[in-house]
């Protein structure tokens, strides 16, 4: 097996997701979590049931306040340095559902200084730009604006400042050196920038001036930020933050993880319906070399990115994804036809959230918050 | 001879201030150059005639950007650790006398963030109490109100924060290590916080569209800072900010400089009459063992305190000086007379400055900005 690694900005080599529970420390969500969540929150939502969220800190703890009354948090974000891709929408759609099951207040982190120092390309304005792209995307999922604050850094620094300091006076350079892998060569700012991630977790306990629960949905690669933040909190008198880790979107041209450097592996919300189809058309899959040979051998779904897709949120159905993995086995079904198959379901849901999107160009300033 | 080292966080060894230009790269300010000043501002403040104020970096082009009618601003400011004491005020009486004779906008940075950073006991509750009684002292000059922005870093991150973070992706964890000496111990915070030192130093360049010349008056120690933003500037497109640098205040028990860290070597603007008096007549001096020897063998104000502290600042008058000096030297005068004399001054001062800083209180929001 290749080696992999996984960091806030770097994903390569093949992701095994059991191996990364380990090696970062998290507890898989299992079984009894899981119907834990169904009790209380009347059903399961589809990237929990489907495994996709799989790896979890402290939400144990989180369903116990909960049931004790105390509500919690959500805490996510974005890092703005392009476009959203279905990729990026995952943890958002899980998110949304807990907001309106738990009925959580939401807080949305832009990261417009985070991009502006790890990109050399990308000036302020550049990232600025991308982050109310992005902020239309966030809104288009239908998240309730009493109870959502959606803010750049840049913006939104005076809020955070003082308590990413207090992160930061616990935090040395050993640590973050260790943490994310910086060198010598790493600029100053990307260093500091941790802590900037870290300072919304505490934001709700220092307004409310009591102990507010966190939970943090978001891919797994951003684990590492909020290991700092939960080695910080107890020293600071805050609620260690919870988090919930999905796996990766698959990437089009197979393997684990769309890049936002190779455009024609990840489907944009903001790409035309032709844009969409000719990706997908194009998209990795398992099948064989031809029909005859698919038909003697049957595709390999378990390497396919179009099966990904349907298994991560285009096929709702379970019986009908199961039966679409059989038929791929058995060589009745060819990759042409399942890629039609994803192609009109992502088409639909791109047109139906397109429309959201531009709605929530009026509607933005209803989520945005600023200093 | 000694070894010394010069960084803003640390002070060591008897600094030898020739070295100290060679060590740092910087400039003379030389007869010439004074000359100049003083046919520019009709005059030469003490502390620029008494070369106190005697290593600069871009003087000269301060001075020929002024004569084309290009005005410079004036930046410096304050590490809100305690309270204010004489040695802070040197550079603020410098940069009083350039605001008034070269009609000079000022921009004071009051870092509560740095200090709570360095201090461990310190928090920013402490840091911000300090920062707002050290702003007396600042008003208590007689800086003029509409040409004076006073701000604390926590208060006034927003219209930093932009320009910090351009220093901060220019600035690689190499450099600063380089030039404060930081190592894996450092906090991320500490690494990341030179960069706010430098914000200011473009802010009025932003805000005015067009090369604002800025002139920083501070003590040496702070010239790294300056450094990295002098080597940033450039590629941001903005004029490298000139600095005029000043020798740090003498210690009361001798040595290189006042600190904070033992407050008897030290004299406060809060310290009572009583409290400065006997500082200064438990003040450290190159006085002989007795009487009788001091009468035959003379006095050392090379080494002495208390002449440091009337050359520096409490004895304007040159002749005046010369002739205490020689009186030390023949063994006319011993040292209780000349700490008598000090005291009288220090004491004189205190009770206008305290007067003038009590005063401020009610003056103080006509000088403070905030996002």
């Amino acid at each position: 097996m290749r080696e992999f690694q996984v960091t806030p900005w770097e994903v390569s080599g093949e992701v095994d997701y059991e191996r990364l529970i380990e090696r970062f420390g998290t507890s898989e969500i299992d079984e009894p979590l899981l119907r834990r969540i169904e009790r209380l929150a009347g059903g399961l939502h589809l990237l929990l049931r489907r495994r996709i969220f799989y790896s979890h800190r402290s939400l144990d703890w989180i369903l116990d306040e909960y049931e004790r009354g105390n509500r919690f948090v959500l805490y996510t974000g974005r890092g703005p340095s392009g476009h959203t891709h279905l990729g990026h929408l995952m943890p958002w759609m899980l998110t949304r559902w807990l907001q309106e099951k738990f009925e959580a207040k939401l807080l949305f982190q832009l990261t417009d200084d985070e991009k502006f120092l790890f990109k050399q390309e990308l000036s302020l304005e550049d990232t600025k730009r991308f982050a109310y792209e992005n902020a239309l995307d966030v809104v288009a999922l239908g998240f309730e604006p009493d109870k959502t604050e959606i803010f750049l850094n840049t913006e939104y620094i005076k809020s955070q400042y003082r308590l990413a300091l207090k992160v930061a006076k616990r935090t040395t350079f050993s640590t973050a050196k260790a943490v994310f892998g910086f060198g010598n060569d790493t600029n100053i700012g990307l260093i500091f920038f941790t802590c900037m991630q870290s300072a919304p977790c505490f934001l709700e306990t220092e307004r409310q001036g009591r102990a507010v629960p966190v939970l943090i949905p978001c891919a797994i690669d951003q684990d590492p930020h909020f290991r700092i933040t939960r080695d910080a909190a107890p020293h600071l008198g805050y609620p260690k933050p919870a988090l919930v880790h999905c796996k990766f979107f698959p990437s089009l041209a197979g393997g684990s993880k769309m890049s936002a450097s190779s455009p024609e592996s990840s489907i944009y919300t903001t790409d035309s319906p032709e844009e969409a189809r000719r990706k997908i058309m194009n998209a990795f899959t398992g099948g064989q070399e031809s029909v005859a040979m698919q038909r003697r051998l049957g595709g390999r779904p378990e390497v396919c990115s179009v099966y990904s897709y349907l298994s991560y949120i285009f096929e709702q159905d379970d019986a009908r994804l199961e039966e679409r993995q059989r038929a791929c086995r058995a060589g009745e079904l060819l990759c042409g036809e399942c890629k039609q198959y994803l192609a009109e379901r992502v088409l639909e849901f791109l047109e139906e959230h397109q429309r959201r999107r531009e709605r929530a160009r009026d509607r933005l300033e209803e989520f945005m918050v600023r200093d």
